[in-house]
């Protein structure tokens, strides 16, 4: 595929892989090592090695030495793997609230300060008004 | 794998390819014809089939007689499938912000009526603050 225009593309050129995002999801819930990215994603050893070499070379995570001095590595999102926070709040919102049957039990993105559930994601114009699909449009480069 | 307790693995597992969410990007811009979904993504007819077969099944997209009373069918997105929004749009700023070079083109979501591009997504807490993924956890269930 040529180099698209469109950002969206773009962006799942990079991380269009289902293990690629969840791997993200994990390190935003704090998890650095390759034991325990493989034990909470149910992954095989070459799978997850590959999946981390290929955020490593997207700049997604980093690897690092750990400050306890041991001989692994930590992997942590750099600050373009921090960008993907929205996605990923998006994605967590939209399972919210399509993926699970009314009453069944779901995990819940809480503020750590209150303990209440953080407000769903919404677009806004450059005034801060909420917008939508309807009130929005894609503007092509060169229209 | 197990049904997850995490709305992020159970929303991938929906829409957790490539083409879907281009597919469903094309449909926020106002695509419904299967020659120009095909066109615009340069996709097989046989994967194209295979996809919109896909999402019409995870009632994402659902399939009209035209208004014009051609023998084609319009895909639209349903209720569950405009919820993707937010999702596509937090692709396309995060494809912004770390997927092009310096100077680089790429299209521009922008509010209709202003012309203007649309803000950053911002995560809130219930009072509207601004929180990210230092200030909030995923809360297990059970937890």
């Amino acid at each position: 595929m040529e180099k698209a225009e469109c950002p969206v593309a773009r962006a799942l050129d990079v991380i269009g892989d289902w293990w690629t995002l969840l791997i993200v999801r994990d390190a935003f819930d704090g998890i650095s090592r390759f034991g325990e990215f493989q034990r909470n994603l149910g992954i095989s050893k070459g799978i997850l090695a590959a999946r981390l070499k290929a955020l490593e070379e997207a700049d997604i995570l980093r690897s690092e030495k750990p400050k306890d001095g041991g001989a692994h590595s930590d992997y942590v999102l750099t600050e373009k793997g921090r960008g993907l926070f929205a996605v990923v709040v998006g994605l967590r919102q939209w399972g919210e609230a399509h993926c699970f049957n009314p009453g069944e039990a779901h995990s819940v993105l809480v503020e750590k300060a209150s303990g209440q559930p953080v407000a769903p994601l919404i677009l806004r114009n450059a005034e801060g008004r909420p917008v939508d699909a309807s009130s929005t449009e894609v503007r092509k480069v060169g229209a």
